[in-house]
């Protein structure tokens, strides 16, 4: 196939697919490097802010400064806040009612989160829900079409969701577990400030999850059937840099440009750039959410354990990609080993990394008990349907075999 | 050195430079795929455009009906337009002026582009002097900032400029053979179409000028002494691709992939994502513009002169980058050669492609003439001043040598 003529082994593919038509459109300003957050202030205003929503998790951002800065900067331009925080991972609905109802009661007009995924996705949430009459989660029910967002701005803090420069936020509902993806055009923030030192202090779980996560934020892209030689050879070089990278940070956490080469590329795995033109699969994303959703786990944690199990199942039907991903990110050599052996130690070293990275690739170990895989499938079926996923249409008993083969 | 640890040889840098601060914004909608020049119209209308100066080169977009698709889409918005037509390679600024008085006499509120980056260019300079009182040349000159512009759409029948996604436009003053490049963030167009299909019927020197010029572009924010890895790996991804595809089109002009991926990386090349913290060079790029200005030759023609002659220039006092792109983008085997064979092979290789592509690298053979190398030196110290270049510094001097090796 086409896309594989930089390796040494070649092959047809059983399909051939078309390169679909795209829109890519990527307005948010990316403002990056050291003491940026020092900027707030004035790119709130640039963007036609006047009375703000500060939106942000909890202890560390206060204790480290950085929220006593981003309000001086607010403060310097006259620019009115509130406050939303104790934000958690794996944002819950409560949040956002709450918020929604700040912004109704101080006439809010502009959501300024401070944190990382879980931070973001509440303000983009809100900044739906201060715009409409109803029940925000009707837009994440797939029930109506928001038509207006207060505009957002992002100090990021943690590389990880790419939220800061995509339109997906995920939100659970705590009644149920409904842990829900949605993707809306209007949330895209207008302005990201990333500074990489603000990502020092974070706990090595931390700093991996977020590699794992961004990591797979390609993973759903690049594992597609559409031919795309310039996007995947683009999206190998970050995905390997982000794997050399990630080691790195391992044993230098204070190494200024590990650190900015995670952050840029945690928001180039989620833009959009690494998926343009192609079918996306999204299973492993989807599969994991219902783990974290009913377990309160962290969500790159558990993709950890999925992404393997999902790489294997769907090799079994459609190893083109997994061949080349073996090859290409992995560096695993080809010579004179099978596909499949290609395969199985392209996996096999995934592993490795993640465990390089202080993780489990096991879901029986990440809980702490034997998960309820009935339960998981369960939730699935009850968010997704009947199928998930865009490289192999997987069923509810494909998905359960996935669940088995991360115990 | 750290960018090139996925090399076989690795080196330390003679010297030590950081990452810079930056800011990357490219808010431009990219619409990309077939058929899409039929949502012009739609796109205008989203965008404001209501009043419409359509702009556009010659006879061909005319013949193939590109023109008339467009006019129609506009039509059927409802949206009066008006003509600049008749643009010429290494636009000039009569047209410019000829533009700004149609702009007036019309009340025009949105400037379309038809066609490359001769036709955008004068867009953007329309663009912006139809917001002034004064001389639109004072912007090139240096001498005013611009405080506004109307807004720019575009439809995209040459990759090349990358104009469609950048900031930059190259006009050149007739009086006096004046080729000045300006970088404005006002003159982003709000949207750019991309069809592949368009552009099947460029005749193969125009096809290769285009990716010389997207290649330069990388070139002259990769060949810089800021560290920056995971940019480093993404542009020698898509240099690579550029290249392999570039050569797929001289066999098979009419491959839609091989199409859809040189108009892509065309327009990553130039919207700022291979640079972002780096400091970029861009000394090919104003040693060239004398050449094309004075005997007005194409830009991408004049490149492949200059460029081979420029990398041999650099690597005498700055070697490590163009080393590494050698083994990293032209695939030298290093093994068993110096690091000066390793620059030689990669140079020669380089050449080798510009040569399968069609083009010269030979100067005289361009200009069929010897060309006056005191009026290029001359006019290029008028523009610059008294050195050009990031990567290395050159004299008007180096600069002369420059020119002889490109002979």
């Amino acid at each position: 196939m086409r896309e594989a003529m930089r390796v040494s082994v070649c092959r047809q593919p059983k399909l051939r697919y078309i390169m679909e038509n795209f829109v890519f459109h990527s307005p948010t300003e990316f403002v990056f490097g050291r003491d940026t957050q020092k900027d707030t202030g004035k790119l709130v205003a640039k963007y036609g802010g006047k009375r703000v929503l500060l939106v942000y998790g909890g202890g560390s951002a206060e204790r480290s400064g950085l929220i006593a800065t981003v309000k001086d900067a607010l403060d310097a331009e006259g620019i009115f806040h509130t406050v939303l925080k104790d934000i958690q991972p794996n944002p819950t609905d409560d949040k956002v009612y709450e918020g929604i109802a700040l912004c109704q009661e101080h006439a809010v007009d502009f959501i300024l989160a401070v944190g990382g995924g879980s931070v973001v996705d509440t303000a983009k949430a809100v900044a739906l829900g201060s715009c409409y009459s109803g029940d925000f989660w009707d837009f994440y029910a797939g029930k109506e079409q928001p038509q207006d967002a207060l505009p957002i701005g992002v100090v990021l803090t943690i590389p990880a969701a790419g939220s800061e420069g995509s339109p997906n936020s995920v939100i659970t509902k705590r009644e149920g577990h409904h842990k829900i993806s949605y993707r809306c055009q209007l949330t895209r923030p207008k302005f990201a400030i990333e500074n990489p030192e603000l990502t020092m202090t974070l706990p090595p779980f931390q700093t991996a999850c977020g590699i794992v996560d961004m990591l797979c934020h390609i993973f759903e892209r690049y594992f597609s059937n559409t031919p795309a030689p310039l996007v995947n050879a683009y999206s190998e070089a970050i995905m390997r840099d982000i794997m050399d990278r990630g080691l790195t940070l391992r044993l230098n956490p204070d190494d200024y440009e590990a650190r900015a080469d995670i952050m840029w590329a945690g928001t180039l795995a989620h833009n959009g750039l690494c998926g343009v033109g192609k079918v996306e699969d999204w299973a492993s994303h989807r599969i994991e959410h219902e783990v974290s959703a009913i377990y309160d786990v962290a969500h790159g944690a558990g993709l950890a354990c999925i992404v393997p199990a999902w790489l294997k199942f769907v090799a079994k039907s459609n190893p083109d990609m997994v061949w080349r991903f073996a090859i290409n990110v992995m560096s695993v050599n080809p010579a004179g080993l099978s596909t499949e052996q290609i395969i199985d130690e392209g996996i096999a070293l995934l592993k490795d990394f993640y465990h390089d990275l202080g993780l489990t690739t096991s879901l029986r170990e990440l809980i702490g008990k034997e998960p309820d895989i009935d339960l998981l499938v369960k939730g699935l079926e009850g968010n997704m349907g009947k199928t998930v996923g865009g490289y192999v249409t997987l069923t509810m008993d494909d998905c359960r075999k996935i669940y088995e083969e991360a115990l």
